[in-house]
C-alpha cells in the first residue's frame, strides 16, 4: 500500500467521523431522538421532552464532549457500577501503554526504519508514492547494529506493560473489595446454586435439600428454592405478552382497526374480543403449565440461601458430598442476572452441550474464513483484475484503486464481524451457564480468540484453515513464519485501525442501527406506545475489539510504529464516546464487580508473548541471532510475572476471602433491616415464569413491565 | 535380535532368579540374617532368635510363598495401611490388564504377525535363527486386511483398561473414605499449616496467629505452634547423636580402645573423658541454639490446630486474607511425616527453589543420556567392533555376542537408573514440600517421567536431546516418527523386561545391598549394638518401575505381543515378593491414604494415548489410512474419560467432603477421650529439634531412639 492510499483512507474516515459527530451533536437535541440517544437520561426522568422548536437545536454543540470528559471515576462508579469502571480503565490502560509506545515508536523507531535501505530508500520528493513498507522494520538493513534499538524497545515496552498491568490489577482488586465492603446486603451474596441433587425415591427435591443442609449446615441454612424447567412456560408467557400488546394497541388505536373480516368472505368480527379470547386461552394454558411444572422437579437444582455470607461461602468452597459429582455448588448470580431458560440438569448433558459448542466454534472459524479470503483478494488489485477483467478500466482510476485497497477490504470484514458477537453469545448460552454475566464473559473470551484467529492469523497466514493449523503444529518454526508474514501485513492493519476502529466508535456514538430502527418505527407504525428499553453495553462486543486493537498495537509496535498514532486517535475517540454513552445511553444489566479484568490481563500477556515470538523470528530473519537469543528470557519472565499475578490477584476475582466476608457479616448483625432482607431473600430467586399472570383483565397491570411505559 | 539371543538372556535371568529364590529361602532362616530379611517381624517381637543350629535351616522351603499368597487385603490394610494396599492393587491392576492383553496378544495377534511376509517368512526349521522382528506388526504385509485385527485389539484393550481404571478408582476412593471414617482422631486431621503470616512490628508470630484465628474462627480455633528454622539445630543434634553413639561404643567395648595418643608424640588420654567433654560442649551449643531459635521467628509459618476436623477444613478451603499471598493454608501432614529441615518462608524463595529444581531436572535429563547412548552402542555389535577392533575375536563367539546383545545393555542402564530415585528425592526435598510423603509423591512423578523420557523415548529416538526435542516440537509428525522408531526397539524392550524387571524383583527379595552391608558390618565392626532400623518401601522407586513396565506393555501390546508373557512373569514375581516384603520387611513411614493412585491412573491414561499415537502412525505407515483415521476418536474419548474421572474421583483424594468430616466430628462429640487428645494435639507438632536433650549423663535415655535398641 502506498502512502497516498493511506491518506485517502484517512481522509474518508476522518470525514465520516466528523460527519457522524456533527450529526450526533444536532440529532441528540431533537426530542424525537431522545429514546435513541439518551434513553437512560429519559428513564431517570432528567430530560424534558419539550416539543417547542428552537433554533439552537439545529446548531451542533460540543457540550456533551465536555460533560463526558469531566465525568469522574467516582461518579461513573456510583452511576454505572464497577464493570463500567473496569471497561473504561481498559481503555485508559491502552491509552497509557500506547502513549508511551507511541513516543518511542514515532521518535525513535520510525526514523531508524526510514533511514534503512533494505527495501528502498525513502523518496522525500514524491512522498505520497512511498510504499508504507519503508516505515517498517523490513526496511532496516540486515544484521544492522540499529536493530539493537528495536531490541531494547521490545524490552522496555514489555517492562512498562508488566508494571502497568501489575498496578492496574492491584487497583482493580482493591476497588473490587471496596465495592463489596460498601455494598448493601444482596441476595446473591447469601445464596449458592446447588446442582446434581441426588433425590431418593419418595421425597421431593426441596425436602432433600432441606434435610441435607439442616443436617450439615444447621446454624447457617435459611431456605431453598427449587429450580423448575420453565423454557416452555417462558415461551407461553412471551406469547401472552405479545397478544396483550396487540390488544392494548387495538384498544387505544382508531376504531376502524377493531373490525376485520375473517377470511375473504367472512363476516366482520370484533378483533378486541377475538384477541381477548385468545389471550384468555393462553393464560389458561400458562396456569396449567405452571401447576404442572411446580409438580415436576426434574432439574435437581436449587438455590440455597444462608443466614450469612460466610455460611454461603463455606457451602460453596467445601465439597459437600462423598460423591464429588453430587451436590455441586456454585456461587449464585444476582436474581435479575439468572438465565432461566437453560437449566440442563445432568452432569453428562452439560458435558455434551459443551462439546457441541466447541464443535460449533470450530465450524464457525472454518466457515468464516471464506469472506476473509474474499477480502484478501480484494486488497490485491491485480487479482481483482484477473477475476473481473471488465472492471479493468475502472480499477485503473487512482481514486477507485485507492478506495479499494485502503478502505473496502476492512469494511467488508467489519460487516461480517458484526454478527460474530451475537453468534458467540448464542453459543455460550447453550453451553449451560446460569447467568447472563457468565454468558457474556464466556462470549467475550470466544469473540476475542475468534477475532485474534480470524483477523490476525487468517490475515497474516492467508490460506486454508488446515494450512494455518499446520503452521501451529510445527512449534519450532512458528517464530520464523510469523517474522516473514506479520510485517508484510502492516499496511493492512494500519488501514484496519483507521476504518474499523474509527468507524466503529463513530457508529457507536451515532447508534446507527437503533436510529434507523426508531426512524422506521416512527414513519410506519405511527406512535406505538412501545416500552422504553434502556440498553446495556454488550461487553462481549466491545471488550474484544479494544483488546484486539491492543494486540495489534503491541505486536506492530516495533515492526511498524506508524500504526500507533492511529491507534491513539481511536482510543481517544473511544474514551470520550463510551463515557458519553454511559451517561446517556447504557445502564448496567448486571454487576460482576470487575470480573472482566482477568480477560483483559490475559489478552495483554498473550499479546506480549506474541510480540516476543515475532521478535525472535524477526531478529533471526534479519541475521542478528544474538538478539533473537537474548529475547528468549523475556517470554519466560513475562509468563512468570503472569503466574505471580494469578497467585496474587486472581483469587480475589473468584471469591471473597473469609476476612472480608466475616467483616461484612458482623456489620449486618446490628442492622435492623436484616430481618426484612431475609424475608425477601426467601423469594428472591423465584422464577418469574412461575409468578401469577393476569393479562386478560384489561386494567390489570400486574407483573407486566409493558404497562409502566404505557402509563407514562 | 535373534530368538536365540532372547533365549540366552531368558536362561541367564531365570537362572539368576531361581538362584536368588533358593538363596533367599535358605538365608532367611538364619537368625543372623533376621535383621535383613525380617526386621519388621523382629521389631514386632514375633521372631525368636534361636541360635541353635538345625539342619532344616539349610533346606530351602517355599513356605514364605504360601504365606505371602494367602495374605488377604484386610490383613494387609490393618498391618501396613492403605498406601500399601494401593501399591499392591497397582500390581494386580497390571496383572488383570496384561492377562487380558496377553490372551489376545499371544493367541490372536502373534499368529497374525508370524504369518505375514513383509519382512521375511518365519523359519520353522531353524527357529532360533528367526529375528524377533518376525513376531512384530512390522511383519504384517502392508495394506493387509489383517491389520484390522490389530485395529480392533487397540479398541478393545482401551475399553477394557478404561473400565478397569474406573472400577479401580471407585474402589480405592471408597476405601479411602472408609479408612478415614474408621480412623482414630489424628493430629493432622485437626490441623492446618499456615504460611506467609504477615507480622506487624512489635508482635510475635504466635500472637498474630492467635489474634487472627480468634477473630475469624472463634468457635473452632484451638492452638498454634510456630515453626522455627531449625536446620542448624538438626545438624548439631545429629552430631551429638554420633558422639553419643561413639561414647556408648567405647564404654561397652574392650578397655584397650579407651586410650589413644593425641597426635603422634602426645600423651595418652582417656577417650571416654575426651568424648564426654566434646558431647557436653555440643550439648551446650544445642541448648544455646535452641534458646536462640525460640526467639527468632523468621519463618512466618505455624501449625494451627482446631477443635474439629470441619473447622480445620473450612480454614483450609477458604482464602483467609484479602491478600491471597498472605495466610496461605495447607493441610498439615502427620506429625512424624513433617519434613523439618526445609521451611523456606517467603513466597519468592519457594518460587526460586522450584525453578532451580526444574532446571536441575532438565540438566539431569541431558547428562543422563550419555550412559544411555553408550548402552545403545553396546546393543549394536557391529558398532562395538568398529570401536574396539581388538575385541573382534571375542565378539564372534556366539555366546559372548548373545550376552552382550541380550543382557549387558539393560543391566548397565539398570545400574545407572538405580541412583535416579535418590537424586529425584533430593530434588523434591529442595522444592519446599513440607512432608516426607509429599516429597516421595513428587519424586515418584519425577522418576516416572524421567524413566519414560530417558528409557522409552531416548531408546526409541536414540540421539541427542535436541534431536528428541525437535521431534516433539513438530507435533504433526510425532505419530509417523513413533511408528517407525517404536517397533524397531521391540526386541530391546523385551530383553529389558527380562533383565531389568526380573532381576529387580529378585534383588528386591534378596535385598542384596542391605545383605552385603550387614555381612560387612558383622565381619569388621563386630557386633555393634546398632539400632534396628525397619525400612519403609521407597514408593518413588517402585511405583515408577511398575508403571513403566505398564507403559511398555500397553504400547507394545499390538506391536510386539511377545513382550506380554515376560511382563506377566514379572508381575507375578512382583506380586508374591512385595507381599512377602510387606509381611517381613517394610513398615509404613507415613499414611497418605491412597494418594498415590492418581499418579497410577494418569500414567495409564498417558500410556493409552501413546499407544493411540503409535497406532495412528503405524496404520499410516502400513498404508491403511482408514484405520489410522478411525483411531482418532479413541484418544479423544480416552481424554474425556480421564476428565470425567478427574471430576468424579480426584476431589476425594485432595480433601474430604463436608459430609464425611461432620459425620466424623459428631462421632467424637460423645468420646470421652477427646479431651486428652486435644491436650496432646497442642504439642503434637513440636519440632523434635526443640525438645530438651540429655546425652552427657550416661544413663539418660531421654529422647534418644538409639537407646531403645541398645537396651534390647
Amino acid at each position: 500500500m502506498l502512502v497516498s492510499a493511506l491518506v485517502t483512507s484517512l481522509a474518508i474516515n476522518s470525514g465520516l467521523c466528523v460527519l457522524f459527530f456533527v450529526m450526533y451533536s444536532v440529532l441528540r437535541k431533537q426530542p424525537t431522538n431522545y429514546e435513541v440517544y439518551m434513553p437512560r437520561v429519559l428513564a431517570e426522568g432528567n430530560a424534558r421532552r419539550g416539543s417547542r422548536f428552537k433554533l439552537v437545536r439545529l446548531i451542533p454543540s460540543p457540550g456533551w464532549v465536555m460533560r463526558a470528559w469531566k465525568l469522574s471515576e467516582e461518579e461513573l462508579l456510583s452511576s454505572s457500577g464497577l464493570d463500567t469502571v473496569v471497561f473504561m480503565r481498559t481503555i485508559t490502560f491502552c491509552l497509557k501503554v500506547f502513549t508511551f509506545a507511541g513516543i518511542i515508536g514515532i521518535f525513535v523507531l520510525l526514523p531508524v526504519n526510514c533511514t534503512g535501505t533494505q527495501l528502498h530508500e525513502i523518496d522525500f520528493v514524491n512522498f505520497s508514492n512511498n510504499s508504507l513498507d519503508v516505515f517498517t522494520i523490513s526496511n532496516v538493513n540486515n544484521a544492522s547494529k540499529r536493530l539493537w534499538i528495536h531490541f531494547s524497545a521490545v524490552y522496555v515496552l514489555t517492562i512498562v506493560i508488566c508494571c502497568l498491568l501489575y498496578y492496574e490489577y492491584r487497583y482493580i482488586s482493591s476497588k473490587r473489595i471496596a465495592f463489596f465492603l460498601s455494598s448493601k446486603p444482596q441476595p446473591h451474596q447469601f445464596t449458592i446454586l446447588v446442582r446434581s441433587i441426588p433425590v431418593s425415591v419418595g421425597s421431593s427435591v426441596s425436602e432433600t435439600v432441606e434435610s441435607f443442609f439442616k443436617e450439615y449446615h444447621p446454624t447457617t441454612y435459611l431456605s431453598n428454592i427449587v429450580i423448575r424447567r420453565t423454557s416452555k412456560l417462558h415461551a407461553l408467557i412471551n406469547e401472552a405478552k405479545k397478544q396483550y400488546k396487540r390488544l392494548v394497541h387495538l384498544q387505544t388505536g382508531p376504531s376502524q382497526q377493531k373490525y376485520k373480516r375473517l377470511g375473504f368472505f367472512g363476516h366482520k368480527v370484533d378483533l378486541v374480543d377475538h384477541y381477548e379470547k385468545k389471550l384468555e386461552d393462553i393464560e389458561q394454558s400458562v396456569k396449567l403449565e405452571q401447576s404442572e411444572v411446580s409438580l415436576a422437579e426434574d432439574t435437581q437444582a436449587a438455590f440455597v440461601s444462608f443466614k450469612s455470607r460466610y455460611g454461603a461461602a463455606i457451602a460453596f468452597h467445601l465439597q459437600q458430598s462423598i460423591n464429588p459429582t453430587h451436590w455441586i455448588t456454585e456461587q449464585a448470580p444476582e436474581p435479575n442476572d439468572v438465565y432461566w431458560p437453560f437449566f440442563s440438569s445432568s452432569f453428562i448433558r452439560r458435558w455434551v452441550s459443551k462439546l457441541v459448542v466447541i464443535v460449533a466454534c470450530i465450524l464457525l472459524t472454518i466457515l468464516f474464513l471464506i469472506p476473509v479470503v474474499v477480502v484478501q483478494g480484494l486488497t490485491n488489485l491485480s487479482q481483482l483484475e484477473i477475476w473481473f477483467p471488465f472492471l479493468k478500466s475502472i480499477l485503473t482510476i487512482t481514486f477507485v484503486s485507492q478506495v479499494i485497497t485502503g478502505y473496502l477490504p476492512s469494511l467488508i470484514l467489519q460487516l461480517f464481524l458484526k454478527i460474530v458477537p451475537w453468534i458467540m453469545e448464542l453459543l455460550s448460552s447453550i453451553q449451560g451457564y446460569i447467568s447472563h454475566s457468565d454468558i457474556e464473559k464466556s462470549a467475550c473470551n470466544k469473540v476475542l480468540w475468534f477475532t485474534i484467529w480470524n483477523i490476525f492469523f487468517a490475515t497474516v497466514f492467508s490460506g486454508s484453515v488446515l494450512y494455518q493449523l499446520s503452521i501451529f503444529l510445527d512449534l519450532k518454526n512458528i517464530p520464523s513464519k510469523l517474522a516473514v508474514a506479520v510485517p508484510a501485513q502492516a499496511s493492512f492493519f494500519i488501514a484496519y485501525v483507521v476504518t474499523s476502529g474509527w468507524t466503529s466508535t463513530a457508529t457507536e456514538l451515532f447508534r446507527l442501527i437503533p436510529f434507523i430502527f426508531s426512524l422506521v418505527a416512527r414513519c410506519f407504525a405511527k406512535r406505538e406506545d412501545e416500552e422504553l428499553e434502556i440498553p446495556s453495553i454488550p461487553y462481549h462486543r466491545d471488550i474484544p475489539r479494544i483488546l484486539f486493537f491492543g494486540l495489534l498495537g503491541i505486536t506492530y509496535f516495533f515492526l511498524a510504529p506508524l500504526i500507533l498514532p492511529f491507534l491513539l486517535v481511536y482510543l481517544c475517540l473511544a474514551y470520550i464516546i463510551f463515557r458519553n454513552q454511559f451517561i446517556n445511553v447504557y445502564t448496567p444489566k448486571y454487576e460482576t464487580a470487575g470480573k472482566f479484568w482477568p480477560t483483559v490481563h490475559n489478552s495483554m500477556i498473550f499479546s506480549l508473548i506474541l510480540m516476543h515470538a515475532i521478535a525472535v523470528g524477526i531478529f533471526t530473519v534479519k541475521k542478528l541471532s544474538l538478539a533473537s537469543t537474548l529475547i528468549l528470557p523475556l517470554p519466560v519472565l513475562t509468563l512468570l510475572f503472569n503466574e505471580y499475578c494469578r497467585k496474587r490477584f486472581l483469587p480475589i476475582f473468584v471469591a471473597y476471602s473469609a476476612e472480608v466476608l466475616i467483616k461484612k457479616d458482623r456489620e449486618d448483625q446490628n442492622d435492623a433491616e436484616m430481618a426484612e432482607f431475609f424475608d425477601k431473600l426467601a423469594t428472591a430467586y423465584q422464577d418469574p415464569a412461575l409468578m401469577p399472570v393476569h393479562y386478560s383483565t384489561n386494567t390489570g397491570s400486574l407483573n407486566s413491565p409493558l404497562l409502566s411505559s404505557s402509563e407514562v
